[in-house]
């Protein structure tokens, strides 16, 4: 078995992204799995194409990207990709879409078919905080994440995949007031266990993970 | 023209629904438009049959829904409504759907037909703080988006609708410390903004209202 | 009966003070007393010159000054302000002490000597959002909260003094993500009822606004 | 030279005290220094007694109590004690002081004698999230801060003491909706490096740490 996990380069006025550096962290081999890291642009069109090829070269069974959500305190698991980009700050190449599609022959959006309850709940049972999250943003992440779904669903039907946010790490927020953290050892024990979740669910349990408002 | 706006009942803990109380003070003549007010229940389905029966009876040119979203600071003017029921807390009937599609022949998700970066710059134009929101949750809130985006992709194709979430009102707050809310006043007139900006354009426009996670 | 109230010129990025603006707005006469407004400048020492020269011309039974919190929800009714000047950002003339002394011959903090939880009561039954702080910061609000009890104590002894921290209002929000506010004329008309609670009540209420850090 | 560093008891709804788990898993020796570590009740009055007692006993140069501040998302450094008691919730013997002095014959506030912008600044140079706080709140923590430094007053002049207050550590927010918490490991370091930049700084630095409500 093989799992592609990709980390996303920094953007805005990051100097580093957490996500690529827990990435890089991650054990080699998982449960018997190999796993193949992959660093992709943080780059509208340019991150999917990254991805479709390594995904084409590697062959793996499940595919998890990795993005840095600034401000949020969990790693949070992702639900839905949709099918927008809208950017308010341009990307590391200078596009600045608004209000496009991702593709214009895809669904409105795609839904994880990773596991995301179990994955939660296994890292509880780890210590590690985390929660679902309905939304990706309508930036890079969710366009990566949506592009991932959408190969899966036109040409790769057997590959689970979906998409996962982390927090600052805590060398990102020494010079922001009151801002959270996560430390990097931390979310790279998570991703470890993300995969460990991904490999034992085929199917994904029923808990609610849900919201009220 | 006629314009029908919809409010929930209170859920939770709460013992008003700011969403109800401003969709009742709202003006009756907008723009020449007549203003139609509904009170739905805050339950899975029924809250969709209530409204689908008063699109029958009215044959409104716009529908917005309009729910509570205690926490947030603003006016928040839904993007998406998403084919899934996941509820943290039973609604007023003691459904808690979980992981289940709002409907089995639905789309994934839909997005709002409103003019929703067009309804945020007018609102601001007006000063009520609003902004775009990518997540209307998976509570009862995002089934009545998800539902009305639904019939009227089946069903009702000329009419635009959308869905808008609104803050604690004062009142609501007294007894929590440091949380946000709106003068109901002030909630009132931004949804007399709302239906006037989504009488106005036809098309939305296009400025960002994105994020960058 | 007088009450003299203050409020800050303008500081920061921001072109209006909320507090200067609901001050100005705020009645002439409460309970028969005499309501006289003041605008003090934010600039360190020059502030509590101008409130003592006031109270020297005026004689007021009860001085209240407010200023801005941007970020909080609610009215805040501040318990103490300590002898210290610490500022991370430069006052309107351009000076930033840091870690100096308000008064070399002052109290280590004096605590308001309004009915602080009799007013957070009040404002309460009025539905206004309130609470007790239990910090000014360290900018020239603190300077000036201490200032006023300062001289109280050593030149005004009868005088009542605190005070009150406002939320930003609509227009200062608008372009800032989910960022609280309350309506201008709701500071107001939270104002006035705080000069009424503090004529009201010669001894504070017993009831707790305490905190558990 | 010795240090005396305190941890409270657990409290509230919650079954663990993250102050007291680090300051367990804290070195024994720090730059020469003898570590003496002490659990105190979270209660009124018997923590101080405790405090006092343990300082008579091992005469140390240096004291720091250490408690929990939940939803803070870095180590905070206290600036102030004040001469206040107003508690939120019982304490762990059921006591409730509202708006009692901690000790009638006390100053109304004492600050740290800590140097804690250097505090600070090490931190950050460890990568260790911190700020300044300019309030402990008005529960048993800060209750434990003023007592300490109003013993420091009276009795033991040449003692320096203050306070520093710990997020939550990740097992507390597992059930929590992103709630910030820091890596229990992580704020042991953190106390380690307090320790030591206690013993190192003589004086503090000028630099500001300051705030601008």
């Amino acid at each position: 078995m093989k799992v592609l996990v990709t980390g996303f380069e920094p953007f805005g006025k990051e100097k580093i992204n957490p996500a690529l550096e827990a990435v890089k962290r991650m054990k080699d081999k998982i449960q018997g799995a190999e796993i193949i890291k992959l660093e992709v642009p943080t780059v509208f069109n340019k991150s999917i194409k990254v991805l479709d090829k390594s995904i084409k070269e590697h062959t793996p069974d499940i595919v998890i990207c990795v993005g840095q959500a600034g401000g949020r305190s969990n790693l949070t698991i992702e639900r839905v990709g949709i099918n927008i980009d809208d950017a308010r700050i341009p990307d590391n190449d200078g596009n600045q879409p608004i209000d496009k599609e991702v593709f214009k022959d895809g669904e409105n959006a795609y839904f994880s078919s990773l596991p995301i309850k179990a994955i939660v709940n296994e890292l509880i049972k780890e210590k590690i905080p985390a929660e679902i999250s309905n939304t990706a943003g309508t930036y890079v992440c969710n366009h990566l994440m949506y592009g991932l779904l959408y190969l899966i669903d036109k040409k790769y039907k057997n590959i689970k995949g979906g998409f996962v946010h982390v927090p600052f790490i805590q060398e990102q927020v020494l010079d922001k007031k009151n801002t959270p953290s996560m430390f990097l050892d931390e979310i790279t024990r998570g991703l470890n266990v993300i995969v460990k979740a991904s490999i034992k669910y085929d199917k994904d349990i029923k808990v609610t993970g849900g919201t009220t408002c």
